[in-house]
């Protein structure tokens, strides 16, 4: 297939583009390389030391004799370009990464949040109406978070997107109708993958787009089969309070020996899956294009979920670290349950890695033999949800 | 009060500035006055002349002694300049109509599709974060629309923005939770109202900012008694296929002659209210902001449901007029029964206008009066909701 891979140079999209390759399908990323210009705003880089594009491109071509497009344009902004490739290239399947994806990133001030709203919703309505305008049939798989469903503690394990309920008719009976699971983010950047929902939802009834939405909780771990055969390969490994995700900002801390970070009560339960998983389920989703007609085909992409304190202690434990439990930046609830299902990627043959299964080392030597690369300074959350929050914290300190 | 009217050189947004002017409150409108630019790219204009801004706001001074502030800015373009607004003027209430308002407008192809989204989504997002950034606890009236509830035919009388469902939860009981009534917007347009009350829900959640949003249903009518104190203060009056809706278009072309143009089978049935309703259901949004804790509040804006071939059969029979059915452009129900609560607005003392009490009266006396500003090439809706929409309406001419 051609697969066109939206944001191909992130932490998701690289090795999902390599590993789409690999699986022999004709891959071109789309990528504005954005997300190194954020790590120079930010003044941080990933501790492993990323190739440049073309250089990642050409190791790879060395490393298994395949080549790999690659187009650099801005999804929401060059509308009439990202036509021309979708027109010129005319591809089977489009993998959508290509948005901001840091929580705290989206709440460090107003001009964070506008240009996430801006951006993530914008990239993804201009990927649908350039899907129309180009008459293109081809499968739309978008990164979705299960940060749509909210974390409160809920009475039901997590449906995949939808949910059917029951009220009351006119006339003394009652309705039952699925509807899209009610939503409550948490964050501005999880709000833009609630208004993606309506967009995709909107695009696949009124224009009949074929299109799966990969509901994915928090990443962990770095390399892929893919991204180990050759140094120039490798991924990002973010540690940084804005971008680092909490399992991998825990193992890095570990192995600097760094305080273990806990933001809150630790009481926060998260969906998790491993990165070499990642690839393998949007694999999947992309192949199992056939069975994508009429609604959004949604799938929840997790293998477990784990409370945010019971991780600190494994990790911890682990490598005799220290927990240090700070003030929350988030407005989120102190704890919560959470269970989600995943039988659809499951049906289609995903077998979750967990975390007790020992991958975890992968990433602590990841840590332990960049750890010279890492800017302590940088590793605290500095973007607080409100102004109470950061007083909070302040004074906390 | 101190109330800013964001988009008050519009249709809905000019005779409610004047009408909150002249019930006491210290009025300033913001707007970019892209309305009037629209016209020129459609090559239409409102029927009725509208006076250029400095003149409607000197004329309305000369008539009522009220003076009412303007700021030229974009709201999805110039943040800075809003937020310099809301921080220099410091108002108690904003009311937000400055959205891209046409269904047909926003569907004409990519470009208008992805205008109305960049459009809508940054003006009501920049206002959001506007207020939190100059820590502002104005209540915010936003302008929604009926639309984002859907148009099939509903068991039940539609609820004020909220419905209470139940659903099994895991140990064999039930849940029962307030949600979003579900929402299945029509076009683009009222995808990018679908969207803002995402973005409402949000902030009102995350910062307690007090929110009012109004699913208000079409309006007809033109004056309101404080347009029509001077005729400089005329209100527009659309009658194009893209921006004239369908009642106002149904008196304008029997007035001059024109066959009724109904879309599809004219089985459709919306929510209608009159443009005097609609001004005075502002002022009471506006200042019962007392009433706003918490969630967000919305109210049902409407007088009455109505099907569109009973209203072109009393309009045709009123003025001996003729109907034509035309292809339907849109894609949507052939044909819908349709009922919406409004008693929020009513308890707090609005009394709906109904299409049967004559008032239609005139809207027929003002299209007669500008029947020579008519262009009736002008009146027929091109815009086509996609290609085979297109196709059908060209194979039926």
């Amino acid at each position: 297939m051609k697969v066109l891979v939206l944001g191909g140079d992130g932490f998701c999209g690289w090795p999902s583009a390599v590993h789409l390759s690999r699986a022999g399908h004709e891959v071109t990323i789309v990528d504005n390389l954005v997300r190194r210009r954020t790590d120079d705003e930010l003044g941080v880089q990933s501790l492993t030391p990323i190739a440049p594009i073309a250089e990642r491109l050409a190791a790879w071509e060395e490393a298994t004799g395949l080549g790999i497009g690659y187009e650099d344009l801005d999804l929401a902004q060059d509308y009439d370009r990202l036509l021309a490739v979708l027109d010129g290239l005319r591809p089977d399947a489009v993998v959508h990464f290509a948005e901001q994806r840091s929580a705290p990133y989206s709440m460090e001030d107003s001009g964070h949040k506008r240009y996430t709203v801006d951006n993530n919703v914008n990239a993804t309505h201009n990927v649908l109406t350039g899907l129309v305008e180009a008459r293109l049939d081809a499968h739309l798989v978008h990164l979705g978070t299960t940060g749509v469903y909210g974390y409160e503690t809920s009475p039901v394990d997590l449906p995949e997107g939808y949910l059917e309920v029951t009220y009351p008719d006119r006339c003394g009976g009652t309705v039952t109708r699925e509807i899209l699971y009610p939503t409550k983010p948490g964050s501005v950047y999880h709000l833009t993958k609630s208004m993606d929902q309506l967009l995709l939802q909107y695009y696949a009834e009124n224009d009949n787009l074929r299109v799966t939405d990969l509901h994915q909780g928090i990443v962990w771990g770095t390399q892929t089969d893919d991204t180990r055969l050759d140094d120039r390969l490798v991924n990002r490994f973010d540690y940084d309070g804005d971008f680092g995700t909490v399992l991998n900002r825990f193992l890095m801390q570990a192995a600097i020996g760094y305080p273990l970070t806990v933001h809150g009560t630790g009481g926060q339960t998260r969906a998790f899956i491993n990165i070499a998983d990642s690839v393998r389920c949007v694999r999947l989703a992309v192949e199992s294009a056939d069975q994508v007609k009429g609604r959004v085909r949604i799938m929840n992409q997790l293998a477990e979920t784990l409370r945010v304190e019971d991780l600190a202690r494994l990790v911890a434990g682990m490598l005799d670290g220290s927990i240090d439990h700070v003030s929350n930046p988030r407005v989120e609830a102190a704890a919560n349950e959470l269970a989600l299902r995943n039988s659809n990627l499951r049906a289609l043959g995903f077998q979750p890695i967990l975390v007790s299964e020992g991958l975890m080392q992968e990433s602590i030597e990841i840590a332990t033999r960049y750890a010279d690369r890492c800017d302590r300074s940088k590793i605290r959350a500095e973007s607080f949800w409100t102004r109470d929050r950061r007083a909070a914290a302040e004074e906390g300190q």
